[in-house]
């Protein structure tokens, strides 16, 4: 079995879900049309408590720009994802997800749409995560560069068709992804996203 | 009643504490001696869920650079602090507490400490705040510059004898606040962190 033949899955635009990946499994997260956003959340299976944490990957990979060879900590100071490959090279962990307050906020004149954050929200019920419990994301394929004075901006992907990242999961996970909402993060073009998930161990591939 | 007549506290060097800051009161954070860093976290004492959020900060005040004039949201979207005063112009909002594994992990040839980490979780728990709940805290006087390639380096603190930083409360808050005891983020001298609280109202000022 090579990673090609596992089942790919595609997340409608503006929606978002969650399932269980496995220990040693490799999550293929792709933006089939290219310049669209990925929301991903993972927390530990066993204590759902323990979750991605920006500030914990910044200190410890020593860098805001993450791409092939660097791991998202959680919390806990546990890695819990590493990235294997990337085409794309550009991702974002400073935003939080999207939701209905900044749509309020950035897009008053448009309708208030529930966001990466409510679609998480829902799809990660089940597993018995609250709201509050939605930190930053790390969000595949998002173009926020950081000027010299510190602001920031929020640009429309770089990503092309096909572009992917390969997540290697170093525990038992929850995760929750999404195609993004938002007009800004996306070029205002509501896209779909595509993952599967490569249960064969590293050491096979 | 002016400002500088409030009673002025002494966080020890190593240690960190808690505190209820009204609705409406100033926190001041001074750095006596200069070249420290204060950990400062900010939860709705209404809800404690409700706390602090680099991520959306970043996304509403679109900066990683906070100084005079900026807010702190909450991961609620709520504005719980807005800076009205800063003389040393350098913060950090990027980085989780240190702890006992950032210890292990950056200086293993030094003696392990609980970190701001572990003096904000003493400090917060008779709040009913558990160590989870512990997110990025709004590092005062930290100097955490971000290069053009994303990587970040954390040095020594620019701050001098006296600087200090102004915080309104925007709802009734617990506070966390320490004096840092790593070694990166103060040039290896452990020294003590000053607050105030001032309950003057900003239209009495």
């Amino acid at each position: 079995m090579n990673r090609n033949s596992a089942q790919t899955h595609r997340i409608a635009p503006r929606t978002g879900v969650a399932f269980r990946l496995p220990k040693g499994a490799a999550l293929v997260v792709v933006d089939p049309e290219g310049t669209q956003v990925s929301d991903l959340l993972a927390f530990a299976e066993a204590d759902v408590r323990e979750v991605i944490s920006n500030g914990r990957t910044f200190d410890y990979e020593q860098t805001l720009s993450l791409t092939t060879g660097n791991r998202l900590w959680s919390n806990r100071s546990r890695v819990l994802l590493s990235i294997e490959e990337d085409t794309a090279g550009q991702h974002d962990f400073l935003l939080t997800p999207c939701s209905k307050d900044t749509f309020r906020h950035f897009y008053p004149d448009k309708p208030v749409h529930r966001g990466c954050f409510g679609n998480l929200a829902e799809a990660l019920a089940p597993w018995g995560i609250a709201e509050d419990q939605i930190p930053v994301a790390f969000n595949c394929f998002m173009n926020v560069p950081v000027h010299a004075d510190g602001s920031i901006d929020v640009l429309p992907p770089a990503s092309k068709p096909g572009d992917h990242i390969v997540l290697r999961a170093h525990e038992d996970l929850v995760i929750g992804l999404t195609a993004c909402s938002a007009y800004a993060s996306n070029g205002g073009a509501f896209k779909p996203i595509d993952y599967r998930i490569d249960l064969q161990s590293e050491g096979n591939s």
